[in-house]
Formats: structure tokens, sequence, C-alpha cells
């Protein structure tokens, strides 16, 4: 960067630098997760170098890419890697063997993007996701028929947006760890999911925990890191 | 008053001058509705005055004075009035016959002055309250008890703290009219009842219409509106 | 959706799977009304197949598909729907016999949209909607006019932008059901409806209950509820 | 004050010193205004001092006191002013000759300590103000019945809490000159005036200007400032 | 409108339908102001019909449209209005003989839009704007540079985005009536304009009174009616 | 409750009636979860006669109380409880037998109510609380200083008020499932804790969920049933 | 604290622990700054046990306490200290020698204590402060009077609440490092010193640097680390 | 500017008027800084124009344009300015000798903008700025690994976004005078970098100073002044 007078910065031997970038090459050793690329703001070529170089300094687990633009989306295919429409994701490298299971609710198609990164991410992050879809609470019966599978899984994530109401109904369903998403979904005085977000953090259910507004991978890091640690249990 | 130069106050045949307040003696004529007093901010003695100048100029029908302080309760039972302690209101005068029913619906006991507040409106305003307690979201099975019941009466009242999620799961329930009341109870990011009035606002469940906070007056005025307007039905 | 691991939906009789939604085919005979599309974030391809799939499921009532893009529009009227034009909005399906009556007012042009998703809404939830334009607080001859006809209605959905003064003026004019709808027409402090919604709430006419911003579907199903709901009344 | 090192402040001939005020002796020459006193924060003594030390350096004109609690009021009437109950204010030394008028409307006895402020302050500033009580929008004959009166000042101040509603619909009726105070009247959702403060900035009525919640003495200044420049009228 | 059923407008005689808007013809003899057409959500040919058919009306006073698109000031133009490029504006017939003169304040290049509209409202209702721009408060000897002026109109118009403190400093130099008004001018935590109109509610000048955020119109407006109710004085 | 026409409470097998609440008596059943009495707003004697009620229907596990007053504190110890003091809270009846532990970081002496909060809720709910005090982000060595215990448990409370970065760095040293509790410790743009509830949420540390304000209770429950399904580790 | 479980707090030798709190030994060595006890929320006993073991440590240098309640001045005056009445706060041992010096500006007699906690601050941080007081932007020939002393200082502080023009004006007559302390004096929309904050941050003068409402400790901190780093000048 | 009556704009000798903005060329002289030209909403061809004449009138010192379009960067290239693709800016003249150094940390690249506008405005305003990059809170091994570097300069700019929690942790770190700057990189509650804005505020280490969202220009004049006044020091 000529512009800038006197910048200064020394080579450090855990991290790669792509000249835009500098790649952290020892976060699993440090707490256990792959390597994420944020791609919002990066162009497709930065999306698909930092996948390939992360890659590359680790062929034996998955590096994840999120928040991708269609063009980054392309750029990553091209780069060898798999692409999760939904989801707006891109993984590179093999998915590593789950352990625990976490399930993923959500209540209509609009969160259906929120709700797949949850689940890629917790995929990338060593845990098995299972989703469960079209459980809003105005319509109750449906959730009542996935009631008993609640206690099935070691951790839950709820994903709502508009009133941001299903962590409280299912928080008092069960017991197992819940995690709640809100979603920037509906208009006017949601403000952009502030509506769900206070929702689900005044919750009248215990133990419900929240994440940022649209942050189904920070859901599912939160997620798999608390089912991994499960004991084994017999499969379904 | 003689600290201002050039009041102006021609007198109005409709009202009554109490030097303090100009009382409306006409409002039952214009909407059907009785006077009520509004007791925030007025003493013990005004309160009492205008109750007592509203039931003289018509001891037919009731008079409602509601946000009394304790002081004031005292001071319009004294008056003759009814006190009605959890809703911190008083009457005097008959109540209406009622036509129609409005239920209530409250989660918890710290939404208990409102509830109350909104049935004692309701009855003073000519429909009858049918009072449904302890149904909040995270016992769902409780509300599930009192399921069929949301379709016998002609219109709802939902009462909830929180993150306000109660009106979403009952209007996911039923046709009825349903009207919400978002409550001051919470603390930290409930931000005195404004996370439960967003909430309220972006329900899932389509028809939920909502008053402002702690607003069980307002919610019981509108309710008895709707329900009085019912045809007959038969006694339960 | 085959990018996350895991997926888990149970087939549910009561609803058709289109792959990117499940439709919910019994709202009807829970609630009395009918199913509602609400296209934003829809396809036009989405929209069209949406409104195809419910109306065969019962041909014998009306579908409403709201908040449709222009694209939406003409994909829904070559699937056969009414289009209407100013609502944004589309019906397939023959209306229902309408039962009591409902006033929409409204201020300004602006607000025309709105106002007319509420018209629109209430016949196709089961009422007569009559709508009174151009009555602004800012000219209260032309209110002051059509002063009568609020008594000749079964319930008020009173449209406003700007700082929502409408539904108090009206209020105090009338004891009719009034449901408020602040639009997000102004700039500035109006934040996007939200001076309206806060002027709205805080109403000095007791009865006045809200909705969302922009949100004349929601009054719609209120009003269509309240109205319906009344005994007969001779015709006008 | 010994407790800071080095404090610095040099005499300034236009001011006098009381130790905990810096009293400014020229304001009138500089704008044409009385030396006005903000009493919130003073004690009843400080109050008394700096309205003593402002009639003793021009004795010929009056000097005003506002926001003063009930000991500053007993101060000040002891000090030799006149004390305005309800305006929460006293005022020491003639006023001055009337110039133009200024008509003063609200609503309810909620905002009559605003209302009377305004007036006082109107007073004080070399103007007449007329006031002109129960005329809230929820009532509109009260306000119809003194439509006339509107044209007849130079200048109009509205003074409303809750939704804020009523200078839009007085802007509606008039030409005059409009000036609305929004008041800390309500509860809940109104947010201690920033209500009718988002309702009074979206005014639809043209030509309407605000200012500060509760701030009866600012619009005061600005309502005498504009009548006193009007030319002679005949008396009423 | 033939989507929604069961409209109902009557004819009133003091309006003009054009179908997409009721044009109100007797504005002027209510207030004293002209016709004004908000362009804003507009089309070009919808502002064209508006202005001709008010202009129609009445040819010997002008009719003022403004916030209008590029292609709408093309469109008036066509339609013989005069633009006004920078108040993004047009005005269609003679302009009123000014009485009165309205200072009109800005601080820099981006404020000029908004100063430019509310000098051209100013001339359109009857009074003459002085323009007095560069004059911020990071300035000062500027400012200085026309103090004396200040005292030489009937009003001022001070027209500020960012911090908005112009206002204030204006205030502390002159005691001639004062209208601020906040620009969107600004970035980060300016919030679109929030910081400015919070900046002049609060100033420290008494008698400063506040428009909404970016509203030259109504600013002028406001001025002009204070402006033309002066008494007349010897020609610059 | 007398005072209200037509309440309407069928009894239920699975609460007690205590008048003025109700008490659910198989919350452990359903969640595995002790009964909990949420003290605000609650007299002295409400807090005893619940404590004992419930303690006395299943004297084998323990009650928590939490946010009591002084007089609840000491109603409660005279009801035989525990009290304890910074958590203003109380138990009664035995602790489970813990599993798993929790590590509960704090910053100053300002958060340790929270904290202490959270360790007891943990302690009633199955898990052993490790507290770590002292560790604000302003002193890193104190924090560096504890970083291997970091990893010896199975979930993280970090609690911190002003700017809430703590759970930012503690989540960047570690990969155990962390929970963070913004506190309302701070003064002016700490907004009664928003400040540190927004920093939490956008942590750019991955992983970090968040409660409600001070709502160290929330944070103890999550973090219990996440620390308890823990496989059994050597002690330490 | 015997009320939690498992407390785990080993020594540490850089601090010194009072039970309530462990206080900080090393911070001088850290940046150069004395210890500073943050009063608010500690008792009378608890501000003078930790002004005595601080002085006790290192009793050739002082150590400040601020935000002290009059029970905790007395309490500080006891204990040896000095107390500063309007800055409500107390030192206790020998201020350091300064170097280079502050300029202290405020407004009125109303943000005289946060003033008086800045030059406090200084004076303990090493540098001498100078305070400039009654120099409101609504009076600016006070300003213009005290001009030339701005560039005199090595840095200034501009102290002002409502709408905080103050550091605006000044910033434009000089290039000296300025930074400005927003002040919770105002009322209504003046939010608790958020129009303040909000002001300074979008000041129009370059180079305006901004810290909390009323958070003068904080300004003075900052200011004597800037004035402490410069060269010596000649002594006024 | 012809379209508004009566425009007044006096020629003032130390301004240059381009029609479209006049050009302060004394700045410098008032407070040693350079002439800056804000480019955002400016044509290419104001840009140029601007810089062009500012450079004419002193061609011995550097002109600074900020906020550049790509558009206007070209034209400033053409036009003879260095352009600074990063931080979006272009310089034209010689930069002045540096004296004193200034530290600007930042975390991600997505802040790079942000801190090369830091970087290069403290060049132009006379001081030398030392870049730190990628040293984010949730690494701290990076910011370990420069810590000795914090004492080694004069001011501190310190550039985060998200939670913003940077600050805090290096202000902990050295008692050298910091600035921080919150960017606008984060989604949902980060609000447009409001959520690291108020943590900066709120931070917990002493003596930070806060300048606007995204404000690089800012910080950087501020942090030169300060460092500019520094005594020498051995070069590095």
């Amino acid at each position: 960067m000529s512009e800038t007078p006197g910048p200064d910065q020394r080579p450090d031997a855990r991290t790669a630098d792509l000249g835009f970038a500098r790649v952290d090459l020892e976060r699993a050793a440090r707490t256990g997760d792959p390597e994420v690329v944020y791609g919002a703001g990066k162009t497709p070529e930065q999306v698909a170098a930092i996948l390939t170089t992360l890659h590359t300094s680790h062929p034996d687990r998955a590096v994840l890419a999120t928040r991708l633009s269609a063009e980054a989306l392309v750029a990553a295919r091209e780069a060898g890697a798999t692409v999760h429409e939904t989801a707006r994701a891109a993984t590179l490298g093999p998915l590593p063997v789950p352990r625990g299971r976490v399930g993923v609710l959500s209540a209509g198609t609009s969160d259906a993007p929120v709700a797949a990164e949850v689940a890629l991410t917790v995929a990338c992050h060593g845990s098995e996701p299972v989703e469960i879809r079209d459980v809003g609470v105005a319509g109750l019966h449906r959730l009542m028929a996935v009631r008993d599978r609640l206690d099935e899984v070691d951790c839950l994530v709820v994903v709502a947006g508009m009133e941001g109401a299903l962590p409280s109904v299912v928080g008092g369903l069960t017991g197992t760890p819940l995690i709640a998403v809100p979603t920037s979904v509906g208009y006017g005085a949601s403000f952009g999911g502030l509506a769900a977000l206070l929702g689900m953090l005044n919750s009248c259910a215990p133990g419900v925990t929240v994440v940022n507004i649209d942050n189904g991978y920070g859901a599912g890091v939160a997620a798999a890191r608390i089912a991994r640690r499960s004991p084994d249990r017999a499969p379904r």
C-alpha cells in the first residue's frame, strides 16, 4: 500500500499474507474450529484465493466461506469448493466426523437462508445438524408434532423473524440448551430484526441465549461447540 | 387562575367547570361510553370531586376512575365509590347490563393489574369480561387447556409483558377479534415494555391489533365496543 | 435442499409441499379466513404457483396475494388471478358474500396503496369495504362532511402517515370500533412511519387500536372479523 | 472555588458576579427581551438572590424566573416577587406594555402548567397572551367553537401531549403563525413526550414550527417576538 | 379504481378531482397561502397535470411544486413553469408582491438545496428572501461580518446540518424571530439529520423554533407568514 | 379477586394456588430444572410463602429465589432459607450434586452481584460454578494469568458492563462454549447496559451468545444445562 | 463470599485485596497515571478504606476519588483527604509538579461540576488546568474576549450540555488539540445528554474528539496525557 | 443562482468563489492545518477544480481531498494529484516535513479504508503515521507482539468496527494519548457502527477519546495536532 507513509507490518509465522488479507493459520489449534472466510465485502477473486490458500495449508479439513454473493458462489465452485445455495456459502475440503446433534428450527421460508447457514456451520464445526422447518408459533399443531424430538438433540438453534416468539415457546417445552437467532425478516416496526432480537432477549423461557440478527454462523459455532462435547448416544 | 394575563374561557353548556378541570357531560351521547376519570396526576380530592360531579349529573350509569394512587382509592371509597384494588380503579353508579363477552388472557401475576383494568373497563363499557390467567407461552399445556374457550367469546384481549409472544400464539388458535396489550413488566432490554410492544406489532398471526404499553383501559374500551355489537348468544 | 446434512421434514397431511414453501391448507377451518400469500421476497413464479395450488385445493373461495412486485402482478394475471393495481395485490377465486361494513378512511394520495390493501383484504375476509378518501386533519371540513357515515359502518380502519393524527380526530367523533394503520409516508423525523405509529399508540381518543406500519392486510383481517360478526342491518 | 488549581475569570463589566453565577446585565439591549432565571437545579436562596440582583440593576422592567420548586416559589414571594402557581414561575418588576396578541391553546388539565408558562413568558416579553383551554382533537366541537378567534391573534402557541395532533388540526384552520409545544404528558410509548414531538415535526399542516418538550418558555419568547412586531390593531 | 369493492367519493365543489389526486382549490382563501404540489412520489406527468390544473383555476397567482426529480423538473418546464434547479422546485404563475424580508442563513454548499427551497417558498408565500451563505460556526469571522444584517430582516431561517449549532450562535446575536431547519447532511452518528434536529431543539438561545429535517418548505411558509405581517419599513 | 366481574379460573392439578400466584409444581419434570421465584415486585411475605410452598411439595431439592430486596432476604432467612447476600438471592432445600463445571468471569466489583447470581444459579441447576474475578480488558495481564483455566471448564459465563468487551477477548482465547452477560454498570451513553449488550451481540469472536442485561439467572440456567451434559472428567 | 460455591481467587502480588475490592497497585508504572477510585456505588467506608490503602502504598503521589456522595466526601475528609466540593471529589497525597497547561472551557453554572472534575483530574495527572467559564455560544462576545488564550494552552477541554455547540465554535478558532465533554444538562429532547453527545460527534470543526456524557474524569486524563508531553514553555 | 430572489453575497478577500463553493484560503493561518476537500456529494469536476484552485493559491503545501468516488479519483489524478486508493483520497502538493509519530492500529481488512484515511490525514497534517494492522481483540497474541511499540509513538489512533473493543484493550496497555475511531463494519445490531461507537464511549480504559463513525479524517487531524507538538525524539 504505497499511498500511506511508513506502514509497518512484520511477518508472522502463524499467518499467510495475501496482500489484501492476512489469513490466520492456527485458529483450529486455538479453538478446535475450522477457518472461516466472511465473504461480505470481498470480491469473488478474493474469496476464491483465501479458500484455496487455507485449503492448501491443511487439505485434511474443511474451510467455510459465508455471506457469498452470487458471483462469489460461482468463483468458489470454480475453485473446487462445494456450493450451498440456500446458505449462500461454500466449503472446501472434507467435513469433520460429526459428534452430537443440533436441532435447527425455523418458522417460514423467509428464514430458510439463515437456518441453512446454521446447519452448514454446525456440520463444518463437528456436529450433526437436524433441520425442522415450518414450525411457527401461529401454527402450534406443527410444533407439537415434533415436540418429542426437541429432547433428542444436544442443542437447539431456533431461527425466527418478525416478533421472534418461537424460542420462548420451544424453551417452555424442553430443557435442551437453546440458542435463538433473530432474523431481519419483517417490515415497518420490525426495524430490521430489532423487534425479534428484543423479543428473544426478553424471553420468559429461562436459559435462552441469543446471537446477533441474521448471525446463523455464530449460532452454528456455539451450538456445535456445545453438542460435540456431549457423551456418545445411541444412533437414531 | 389569576397569574396569567388575559385568560379567556367562555362557558360551555355541555361541560361542568370544576376549576381545576372541565368535565365533559355528553360523552356518552357521542360514543355510547361512560365518562372516565384518568387519575394519574390528580389529587385524591380532585378524583373524588370529579367522580361525584359526574355521578350527580347522571346517577343512572357508572363513572369509572383509573390509575388511582392508594390515597385516591381511599378518597374514592369515602365518596361512595366501589374500589377495585388490583385494577387500581374505582366505579360510582350501576354498571350497565352486559352484552357479549370479552376474554381477558394474561400470563403472570405481574400482568394482573393491567388485566384487571381491562376487565373492569369492559364491564363499565357494557360487555362481560371473562378472565383467563396464568397462560404464558412458556407453559403451553395451560393455554391448550383453555383453547376451546377462545371461540366462546366475542373479543379477546391478550395481556403480556417481556417478549409479548402470547398474542401470536393465541392468534394462531382462533379467528376471534384479538387486541394485544403490552405491559411494562420486564427489565434491561425490555425498555419499559418496548420489546413487548414491538413483538405484538410484528405478530405473525394476522389480525392482531395493539394498544399502548399498560393501556388496559384503551383495550377494554375497544373490546367492549366490539363485543357489545355482537348478536345475542345463548348464555353459558 | 441437498447442501445441508440431515434435513428432516416429515409429511404433514394438512399442508402441500411446493419445495420452496409448505402451504397451509386448513387455515380457513381454524380461523374462518382465506389463505393468503405474502408476496414480498417471492419470485413471480413462486407467487403464481402458490396461488394456483391453493386455488386448486378449494376452488370455491378466494386466495389473496399481497405485496406483489410489478412482475408478480403480471404472473398472477397470467395465472388467471384478478389483479388490483393500487393495492399491489391479486385474488384468485370468488370473493365471499359480505356481511357487515368496514369504513376505510385515508388522507392523501400517498396513503392510497395501503388503504386499497385494507379494502381488498376486507372483501376477501367476508365484509364490505367502504372507502372514504381525502379526509386529512388539516382540512377538517372534508371530514365533517362525512361525519354521519362513521356510525353507519361496523368497523373503521383509519390510514394515515406523517403525524398520524387522523385516528384521534375520527375516534373523537364516533364510538364505532376503530383500527389505525400508520403508513411510512413522510421523511426526516418520520423515521419510516415511526412518528405515525407512536402518535396512534398515544391517541387521546379511547379505544383506538393499532397495527404495524403499512400493515393494511392485518388491519383488514381484524376489521373484517369484527364487522362480519355484526347483526344484520338494513341495506343502505 | 478553591479546589481547582488555576481558575481564571477576569471581571466583565457587562455581568454581575454572584459567586455561584454570573448574571448577564445587557441581554435586553442585545435582544429586546427581559432577563430570565432558569430555576431548575438552583436553591431557593440562589433564585431569590438572582431575582433581586437583576431587579436592582433595572427596576423598571420585569425579571422572570421559571421552573421553580415549591420552596423557590416561597423564597421568590418573600423577595417581593409575584408568584404564578400554575406556571411554577415568578416575576419581579413591572410587566411591559403589551403589543400584539398571542393565542395559547391547550387540550387537557395536564398541559396547564406548560400553557401557563407560555402565557406568562409572552406577557413578560411584551405581548398579550390569550388562553384557550380544553380544545383537544378528540372533542372537535370545542375547537370549532373558537375557530374564528384563531385569526384574531398575531401568533398561536399550541400545547399538547400524548400524540400531539392539535397543531395539525389548528394549522389546517388558519394561516396565523403557529408554534407547537409538545408536553411530556403521556405514558408507555409516549417516551416522555417524544411521540408528541415527532408528531408535531411531521405535521401535515404547513408552517408549524416546534420547540423542545415542555419548553413553554421558549415558545413564549418566540411567540412574543413575532406578535410584538405586528402593526397595531384595534382593541378587542 | 376498479379493484376495490365499494369505493365511495362524493364530489366536493371545493376540489378538482384528477383521478390520482383531489386538488384543494380554496386553500388560499383559508390561509392566505398559495397551492403547493409535493412532488415526492409523483410521476412527471402527475406533477405537470396538477401544476396546470391549479394554474388554470387561478392564473393570477403562483403555484409551487417542490421535491421534484430531474424528470419532473423537465416536465414542469415543458408545462410552462419556471424551474429552480438548486431548490429542485418549479413555479407557475406570477409571484406575489413581497412584504417584509426573511433572512435565510446557511453554512455549506451541502445545505444549498434546502436553503434554496426556503428562499423560493418565502417568495411564493409573499415575502422577500435574503440569502446569506457560508456562515458556518467553525468560521465565526464570516458570521460576524454579517451580524448587523440579522436585525434588518423580519424573520430568520437558519439552515444547518451535522451538529446544527448555527441557530444557537445566531440566536445569541439577535432578537429577530428565528426558525431552524436541520438538514440530513452528515454521516455516521448524524443519523440522517437527527443530531442536527436534537441540537436545534436543545438550543441554549431562547426563542429558536424548529421544523422537520430538510423541511425547507415548512420553514419558508412559517417565515413568510411572520414577515408579511410586519409593518412597512423603508427600502434597503 | 372480587372487583372484576366474571373471573374464571378452573383448578389445575399441576399447580398450587396461593391466591396471589399460581405455582408451577412440575417444572422440574419438564425441563430438569428447579423451581425459581422471581422476587422483583413481590412482598417479603409472598416470597417466603412461595419458597415454603415449593419446598414442602418437594423437600428433596432446592428452590431458588432471586432479585430479593433486603426485606425479602430477611423474610427468606426467617423461613429457613439460606441467604446469599451478594447475589441478592436465597435457596431452600439441598443443592443437587454438581456435574461439569462453569467458569464465571467478571471484571470489576460493580459486576459482582450479577456474577454471584450466575454462580448460585449454576449451583442450583446442577453444575459447579468456578468464579474468576477482576479480569477486565484494561488489565490484560490478569486475564492472561488465568488463560489455561478457560479450557478446564465445560462452559464460560462472562459478565461485563460498560463497553462489554471482555467476552470478545476471552472468546478469542478458547473454544469453550461462552455466554455473555451485559450488566447495567455504566453511565451516560451506556444507556443502562445497552452499550454492553450491543458490544456483545457484535463480538468479533465467533460463538459468543448473549442474554438480557443483568440476567445472571438466565445465563446460569443456560450454562448449567450445557455443563451438566458433559462427560465426566477427572476431579481438579 | 460464602454464598457462592467454588469461588476461586489466587493472590496477585500486584494488587491489594480489601475484601470488597482488589486494588491495582502498579497502574502508575504501566501508564504514568495515578490510582483513581470511582466512588459511584461505593459506601463512604469503602471509599475511605481504598484511599487510605492506596496512599499508604505510595505516600509520595496523590490518589484521586471521584463521583463521591456527600457522605463519602465527609468520610474522605476524615481520612485526611482534601475535598473538592464542586468536583464532588477528593485527593490524598501531594499533586505532581505540573507540566504543560490544559484550558477547561464551560458555558453555564450547570456544567460547573463536570468542568471542576476535568480540572482536578488534570492536576492529579500532571498538568496545569486553566478554567475559563461562562463562555456559551449564545453570548459570543465573552468567548471572543478569551480567544487569544485558546492558543496559550497545550490542550483544550470544552464542557457543554444542551445542544453541545461550544466545541464546534472553539474548534473553529484554534488548532490546539480539543476534547469535548457532553453533559447531561438539559431536559426533554436532550435525552440525558444524548443531544450534546451527537452534536459533538458531528462537529463541523475538524479534530474534535469526544468522551462519554459527564465523563470529566476521562477528558481530564486524556488532556493531561497530551499536555504533559509538550515541550516546556515560558511561564505566564 | 437565478431562481431565488434576492441572493446576497458580498466578496470576502479571504475566500475564492468557485460558483458552487466558496473556498477558505486562510485556514492554515488560523489552525496550522492544510485545506481539505470533503468529496462526498461533489462531482469529479468540482473536486478537481477545488484541488487546483487551492493548490494554485499556495503551491508550497499539500491539499487533501477525502471520500472520493472512483470517478473523482480519476479526475484528481488527471488534475495532477497523487491518488491513494485504499484511503479513497488524493493529495496535491508536497506533504509537510513530519514531526512526531502517530500509531494507527486496526483489526481487520474491512477497517483498512478508514485506517488508511487516518494515516494519510496524519501525513498531510504534519506528523508521521505508523500503521499496525491485524491486531483484533480476538487474537491477542498479535497485539501482544506489538505491545512495546505502543509507547514509541506520540499518539495512537485505534480503528475498529463490530463491538469496538480494541481501544479498551490497547488503552489498558499504554498511557500514550489514544483516539478511537468506530467504523460502520458489521451488520444487524451493529446499527451502522453505533455499537462500536457506544462501546468506545464507554471504554473502561481511562483517557480514550472518540470521533464519529468512519471519521478517519477527524481522528487524523486530532492525532497530528497532538503528535506534532511533541518534543523531538531520536529517530527509530
